[in-house]
């Protein structure tokens, strides 16, 4: 079958013929792939800047933001049939740790990666997962169209579905970054908050998109944004800001937007965080780190997607383009998400 | 009246003869000062480290740490008779903004905060105060046995209050600083979970002291406190972090021994955390900030307290002898809490 | 001053020339009554069924619901002026005890319950009350356009804040009783969550108004809601049931189509909840009471009216006819909520 | 192998000859079982007071309540080896649906509940169960000693860790029923909190071992114990009522001495719970269901047990003795709890 694989970092992944994927174990579930998102992960990737943490042995087949329908089963599968369309979360997990077992899917303490951590991901004709990883859609959905909520989507809304206790009517909360995962945050704040949305992003464009979406304010990230959210809340700062970017110097205008007893809390990375412990005390704000979400979340926000809460842009390319599609990323010219179809 | 009071930065306070404080408003209380307690943040005040953040007139009296009887009490106060034994919480707080309606007393938006804001605190014979700031103590309770309660204990009990549910049976725990907050905060966790503490200090006097209250474990803080921590959890951290020093690397430090999911909880101050935002969001963890704590918290702990689960060491002085107080706990000569007898 | 009172139970309340009421004490304030609601409430009190719960002394003036201007204050009132336009809560708070410095007004052990508990309450020219109760709203509301939410609301608003964190996506909440406080519940659910909204009522008309306001599905109380909801849920149950009737068996209807794990939350009154500990413990249900809600929740009840999320049906009467809409009520002529206006 | 079965209701079960149970699918695993607890539930069971809910076809193996050995593992168990000491969770469930994937293995839609539902059960020298059922154990750890936590101690921890959250220092807990599961809930009471605990019982013997176990105050269960509570708590009631006997009045008493805005937690069963709902409404108080507890939570409980801070009294019976040890325990004459041992 076609993959896309990394061979080498700082060169653009290759699509390559390699054998198709079978079952290992009893719960397995090979999926026949329907969408795959391009991510500015990949890119990440491709630049080697996940090489420390993951450690991948070079090559693999890039793509953890997967849809499609499910092609065979291990023995020992109870919750799915051949045929059925799938969202697959992004991490096959054990389900025997604490933390699977408390439901908090991301710190398995044994789970995969795909994609990412050198498992061979879904840019690719078919993608070997595990029963745990697969939410069943309602057989009308188009993978493709939904593959984007598996990473950019689940992820904003865990980010928004932690700080709804926050969020009451009278309530703002500031969204830096309305890109990828931004535009279906701000959709999410609306679908399950009344709090006063705030969108900063340098793009007006974004801005524009981030209005018709539900953001009562938006704010031009020209410099004046920190004072602009000042000017919004009396003086006082956002009650929760929730920073997609993180990088480039918004990570510290985040915390510094940030109310007394408020929360600012990070989707976005490339940044360094600097605060003095003073600032962190004498007004008692916290930090709240983020990655993806849980296997429940992802299915809670297919309810939200098939309600038409949810809705995303997505440009498709055919899988055999996987360089021009991260190269559109890369060059801002993808509105919305790129996706592959093979 | 005699009061210690701060004419200058950066020179010691003097004790003044000033007028007795009267009743200004319907809800006011004179308390007489049955003991002041002699707090870090004193030696910070009196070198100017405060002036920017609460920009005070001098001179004032300073004491932010105080208990004693009432004295006289406003027409609108119905919860307090003069003579009765009372803790006082550090801020009198309006009791009508959203944070005093949601018992936030900290993040009420019209409180003073006497002996720190220019409001003559508690180094004094009496003491003004409001009828919302008086916690009433049984008859038999010595204000000087409890005085640093009033502060040092309401901090301790409040960052460990937060925490509770993270810390099931099984976890770990570590507290970094076992002084006048520290010491506390082991007794309350001994008190409240059943949580593994790890306590890592400088001090070998304050890990057996610590160990004494319930300390699991004990790490000297001679540069290896991080891997230590490591080794008593399998590689992967601490639950939760209480760090009671925040300066000169121990904030990195705190961070650092965080275990992925878990939070690291800031009490102390002077250093600054820098985190890279990708070590953030990779392993979901949060930084907690925590400003003293709210009345129903001290009168909470003055339960501990009474039933013999919360006990302080302190070390008394007469109020003429503030200056020699100051200068033996900035000489590292007070073992416990030093505390002023008007 | 024109007051209605009531004198005897059983007997109508009379329109009574009574003296205005004075400030008593610092925090006092007495308000020009704008629109004063009737409530099912008074009709309950006419018949002596609050007698044994509250032993009011007759003749007091009823009106718990109330809206208008401040018109003289306290010497110890910060927070207000005269002319401010004020809702009320229904509770004048204490401000000192645990259950007020925690945020839970409703269980303040000194509170009066104004027009419930013998204190005089708002179907008046003017009513004392204190500075804790009053809520002060944009000078451009009409009080007669929103004294409805100060006990209906509020009630309603309360009920459904407390299970937003049950209602994630996917799950169903049923209403039942789509009435003055159901109708506003509806609304709340769908201003604050993304749950499938089940209403059940015996009137086709509120039905039909239920749905309008949010609610997916509706079902008439004609003996088959049970079973309706089942049906609706996989034979599963809702994972949350708001009951706003309480009496005639809707009750251990609404305790029947809870799901496992799920709770039953109880608003209404009248009836006798009757359950088998074998069905609470095998199925894990909860049972949850209600009763008014907190300061800060009328408060953020106003941002959602003054955003128009929470919109309200009312009919006024002048003070005059308060016999007239009392009996309106009564015979379910009232189509939302009457408010006498002084 | 041996194996207590029960062949017709109302008729004592039988040791019978049976073969030992085999691997059926991947995630099964056989234990050979070191002890089996003798739980009241399995005096219901022979009266077939279960038969309506769980509907078991007849003859199958009791015992619900187990520890042991790994025997064999199927081809998919990846977290237990042969010889491993395990105590096992009552609950195999299926790690796929919503509840499972949330930590909220009571819940599971595909569970079973060996030696209640037909499954047989571990009254038995093997018994099959699966991978997710298995907690571990230190290997010097006796399965006869700690088999009653499987059951009777996960169902009390359970209940307890639940309400925490309500116990700050200042509050009071009544347990009611200070046997098998209730002497449990005292340890982890006091264990987890310092709440002011009360235990009621009939049995002078049961009140002696709460006091033991961190009681501060008991009362005989004669009818003065609803007046007994009001007189310990200044006529309030308590914060939280753990009914662990919940039949035979116990039910309305423990509502009756919950306090407005607190909590009756009902783990036992048998009676009726019969409440008005004005009297639920207008004190706000909530009835909270448990039933048995989640896979972590035994885990946890297994924690506090190997630290020494949860004991149980127990007594063993060879297998054979099923029949004695069952007339014991229907007679009163086991204190703690009864163990089979194959």
């Amino acid at each position: 079958m076609k993959a896309v694989r990394l061979h080498e970092y700082h060169q653009q992944p290759v699509v390559d013929d390699v054998p198709e994927p079978t079952i290992q174990g009893p719960l397995d579930v090979i999926v026949k792939v329907g969408g795959a998102g391009v991510c500015r992960t990949d890119l990440h990737i491709i630049l080697g800047q996940w090489d420390a943490a993951m450690n991948p042995t070079l090559p693999y087949t890039l793509g953890h933001e997967n849809a499609g329908w499910v092609h065979e089963i291990g023995d020992g599968v109870t919750n799915l049939a051949v045929g059925d369309t799938v969202i697959l979360h992004p991490s096959p997990t054990c389900g025997l740790c604490r933390a699977c077992r408390a439901g908090q899917d991301m710190h398995c303490t044994a789970s995969t990666f795909p994609g990412l951590d050198g498992t061979d991901g879904g840019m690719a004709e078919y993608l070997r997962t595990s029963a745990r990883a697969c939410v069943k859609l309602d057989p009308s959905t188009q993978p493709q169209d939904v593959a984007a909520l598996a990473d950019a989507g689940i992820t904003a809304y865990h980010a928004v579905r932690k700080v709804i206790p926050l969020l009451h009517p009278g309530t703002t909360c500031v969204v830096i970054g309305a890109g990828g995962l931004g535009h279906i945050g701000v959709q999410c704040l609306a679908a399950l908050t009344a709090t006063t949305v705030v969108v900063v992003d340098r793009s007006p464009g974004a801005l524009e998109l981030a209005q018709k979406l539900g953001a009562q304010h938006t704010l031009v990230a020209d410099g004046s944004q920190v004072a602009g959210v000042q000017g919004l809340t009396d003086g006082i700062g956002a009650d929760v800001v929730l920073d997609f970017v993180a990088e480039e110097g918004a990570e510290n205008d985040g915390f510094a937007m940030t109310a007394p007893g408020g929360s600012y809390s990070v989707i976005g990375y490339g940044g360094e965080l600097r605060v003095p412990t003073i600032d962190i005390i004498s007004t008692e704000r916290n930090v709240i780190g983020n990655i993806v979400g849980t296997y429940n979340e992802l299915a809670e926000l297919m309810v939200l997607a098939q309600s038409g809460k949810v809705t995303l842009h997505t440009k498709t390319y055919p899988l055999a383009d996987a360089q021009e599609a991260l190269a559109d990323l890369d060059a801002g010219r993808v509105r919305g998400r790129a996706i592959l179809v093979p």
